[in-house]
């Protein structure tokens, strides 16, 4: 095999053109195996084999360098770069992460996993260049889907006025992780219909040079589309045509679902892992469709991510125009929901917790200034959620906490939450966003009757004495642990759920100085600027001892839970200890 | 005149259109004498004020709902929807503030004053309308510097996907608050200069209508473009050709000057107030320039706001290539200094405090993530700094301090921050920030020999006992004053300079405990998920108690600071009054 052979893009450039075609199998067939037993990213990666070959073919890097937007799409790369024992021998398959990364080789140039991002970090890469006096080329690749958020186009807007080179790939194949959403969309039908040649075109009307090929699986045509624009000296678009799945036919059948993979039987394409448990996007959907008929003014939104609120397409095809896909826009997607909301709609924001902080400005200036009474609700904000540097959901607590206006609720249960989801639509004073808990969905069959308007009122679940522990949405149940555990000491813990993430019940944190001398704070979040801070002030000045539990503020790349939560002393036994030497 | 006798749209359309040329003149005559009293946005009225009375003539507000962009252009709206007094007396001028505002007026849809919101705000109005099933015409009135930003851009692409009404008038008067920057202006040129008949068409490329008018100061030409577009049932895109600042002469020749002007001489054009004082804005440019001439990886970058940095357009000649303004587009200017720096160049990115808050994501994933050592300089990041409820300051300690990484800094003179700029644009490290203090500069000439390097290293320096007291940036000062305040009452506190805002002095703050029993924070900023909190957390099974000071979170608009202050107990007095309660 020429693969096994190929230890950075200088063994890439040994082979003959004709040669090529046969290494691009061979990169297919090794990410069809791995994939059948790893997770990752799947249809991204197959449509960009032939274009990474050619890329490498063509130009030579780290000299010249790429970057790759969301970097879903870069094993390919990562198999020419000198990391293709990661994709062809099972046992080494964990050695690389699923996105770009400069800590595993001098070819990576950013961890990246956020999407729209490419365009300006290339800008700045040349930029750079520019400023040292030095020569070389910088490539952007960004899927079309990627097109839509406002720091592509952003960067598609500036990157003309750098005057010097840059290359900004379109990898267009027609799809974001769900179909495509947005008038730009039919500007690239249109050219590549027109085989590039109609004057209507968004690239040029940024003021960017254009080159189309329309053979973007055709690794001849691609080589001599990149030779045509290397070294070029103006900022040039190379707009390519390719086909998402590209080799494996389930996955070009259904592009939506072959996006991500869990592990799979390569001859059928069927799951391996299969649940039909319900979780928090599965009630989510099946509330809101519910809602749906009942009130034609109830709207889910997304940005792109249209299964996390469990919209797979033939729910999306139930709700019909009260489901608005905004494509890759969180902006869009927040300041849509404020203006519904303030036209009298009822909309409900659905997004993963790391993409939340993609939408801050429109969240403070568009939806909390004005006391729209939209919904956000937030997914996979947790420890237990996705653990790439890129994707962690322990830091949204400080960023949405503490803006003003905004109630932040932490359900601790399906009942909970669909209870806190269902007052949130029907309410008209504040702009509410839910944080969903981590690990699986906890559902007890509870009646709520709870008064989610009556803010900042937290709920003692356990009444006891000198100990009250505050268990915040997921760690709720670390808390119910803690109390177990002192008990087991003769110690009766107060157990208490504050539901409001972005308040106080001053009330309550009053009364408790009265038989407390230790109150203890448990949040899945990081501490700096989270929930335990505030009490650790509301009690500055008393003698009652707080104890902060959480998450210490740092990047974390594919952790292992069990290990951070212990590092962190947030084991039950930990807590306990702790606490039993201030009593 | 006529403008007294219009107490809202429905008087507008008693005149005939030969009576509102005279109407407009009425309206920019009193803009100017209300203008050259009364600090506030000047150009951007000028050129709007036909388009204007063009929109109230032909749309029927408030059934049709107009949502102006930043809404600095809104002025001459007011004047026609029962707000002309706060124009025409004197006594009257602070009746209004200089934004849209709900709170003002039923014709005002949203509390406005960041850029780039108005297409995504009105698409969610037009939504809204939809899922009622009501009719009526919904209008984004933007300018074309607020088109470069990602939430614009992001509109302008998504909102052909709503299949029904939507008017978004494009402002076209060739300038952002200074020229503009970006690719997409040589489309809009290209447009003007071909009467709008250009193939290549950046508002058709994304999927919509476009009507254009040449004469975009002229009423009738106005009207007659609105009558076509007006119950349209699909998004369409007015492009107008205005003239910033258009009736005053010296607003038309020096337009950048006169986007926001102090009182002025009409005659002359003569500001009444003008001050050379050096300032963080001035002391920032001169620095750069000379830092720039030894060096050329040194690069200055803003996002529209040159001046913010002291670069007017004289020092931007200066400068040359080593400075980049992206236009209104904070992502890319984030993302750019990221990979300038990745790429060995040395980046200073200067922004407003209520600005930075655009590009959260990008801070923390192109640059934090990546450890990228690129400089952010925040400004007006204080209580004493730009006081409508869309453009406070005192919001950036939770969102910054709190990314992992990031290393927040808060100098309290002149001579701390230039100490602070240069180590950071020299060290390879850490992304840094730095939060310029508030109120006038502080140059007391000392020579500073701190090595920043040292991390969370905070300066003591005044050594007392019993209490210490921890000034942040701004409110160093005021640290100073309770100290004095405290003497007087025989308590000799020590005196701590924190500088740093993202991390702690462990050391110190656990050697603290020895000799004192109170600690004090001050901030110059909201208290949730700020600095205090970290020192109550810190304390909070300690014996030492904690006392926080700072604001209360909240949207305070048009506030006196003085009022604000004493309201969140941040007198003197109070302070010291707080403290010697516990002693």
């Amino acid at each position: 095999m020429y693969i096994e052979n190929i230890n950075g893009p200088e063994d890439v450039k040994k082979l003959t053109i004709d040669q090529l075609p046969t290494l691009a199998e061979e990169i297919r067939h090794a990410l069809l195996l791995r994939a059948s037993r790893h997770m990752g990213h799947f249809g991204p990666n197959f449509g960009m084999v032939e274009a990474t070959i050619a890329l490498h073919y063509v130009f030579d890097s780290p000299k010249d360098k790429i970057v790759y937007d969301v970097s879903h799409q870069s094993y390919p790369h990562k198999m020419l770069t000198g990391r293709k024992d990661a994709f062809l021998y099972e046992e080494h398959y964990d050695d690389v992460s699923g996105y770009s990364n400069p800590h595993e080789s001098e070819h990576d140039f950013f961890t990246v996993g956020h999407t729209s991002t490419s365009i300006s970090l290339a800008c700045g890469l040349a930029k750079g260049r520019d400023l040292k006096g030095e020569k070389g080329n910088v490539i952007a690749v960004i899927g079309d889907g990627s097109l839509s958020g406002g720091e592509a186009l952003e960067g598609l807007d500036f990157a003309s006025e750098l005057q010097s080179n840059l290359i900004i790939l379109v990898n267009d194949n027609d799809m974001s992780i769900a179909e495509n959403h947005g008038g730009l969309y039919a500007n690239l039908k249109l050219l590549r219909e027109t085989n590039g040649t109609a004057d209507c075109n968004l690239f040029k009307a940024m003021n960017l040079g254009y080159v189309y090929v329309n053979e973007g699986n055709n690794v001849s045509a691609l080589i001599e589309a990149f030779q045509k624009v290397k070294d070029t000296t103006k900022p040039v678009v190379v707009h390519i045509n390719t086909l998402k799945g590209k080799g494996y036919a389930p996955a070009e059948q259904n592009k939506e679902e072959w996006h991500y993979h869990a592990p799979f039987d390569i001859k059928t394409g069927q799951s391996l892992v299969t649940s039909d448990a319900p979780d928090y996007s599965s009630v989510t959907c099946e509330y809101l469709l519910d809602k749906m008929k009942k009130d034609p003014k109830v709207v889910a939104i997304t940005a792109g991510t249209p299964t996390v609120m469990g919209f797979t397409k033939d729910k999306r095809d139930l709700a019909g125009s009260q489901f608005v896909d905004v494509g890759i826009a969180e902006e869009t997607a927040a300041a849509l929901a404020s203006g519904i909301a303030a036209n009298g709609g009822k909309p409900v924001f659905g997004v993963y917790s790391t993409f939340v902080q993609r939408t801050f400005d429109q969240v403070s200036q568009d939806i909390c200034i004005n006391n729209s009474p939209a919904t956000i609700v937030t997914f996979q904000g947790s420890v237990y959620g996705m653990n790439d540097v890129t994707h962690l959901g322990f830091q949204d607590i400080p960023m949405l906490s503490n803006i003003p206006n905004l109630v932040y609720l932490a359900p601790t249960t399906k009942e909970e939450y669909l209870s806190m989801l269902d007052w949130s639509i029907e309410q008209n004073e504040h702009p509410v966003a839910i944080k969903l808990p981590g690990k699986e969905m906890i559902s007890d069959g509870k009646t709520i009757t709870n008064d989610w308007s009556r803010l900042n009122t937290y709920e003692v679940t356990e009444k006891g004495s000198k100990v009250a522990i505050l268990g915040l949405g997921t760690f709720y149940g670390l808390g119910e642990e803690v109390c177990e555990k002192l008990k087991e000491a003769g110690v009766n813990a107060t157990l208490i759920n504050p539901h409001y993430i972005s308040g106080l019940d001053e009330t309550l944190l009053q009364s408790l100085k009265e038989e407390h001398s230790v109150v203890v704070t448990l949040e899945d979040g990081i501490l700096d600027g989270g929930f335990g801070e505030k009490i650790a002030r509301f009690y500055g000045s008393d003698d009652v001892k707080v104890l902060n539990y959480g998450l210490k503020k740092e990047f974390l790349d594919r952790y292992d839970v069990a290990a951070v939560l212990k590092a962190n002393r947030l084991t039950r036994e930990q807590i306990a200890e702790d606490i039993q030497k201030l009593l």
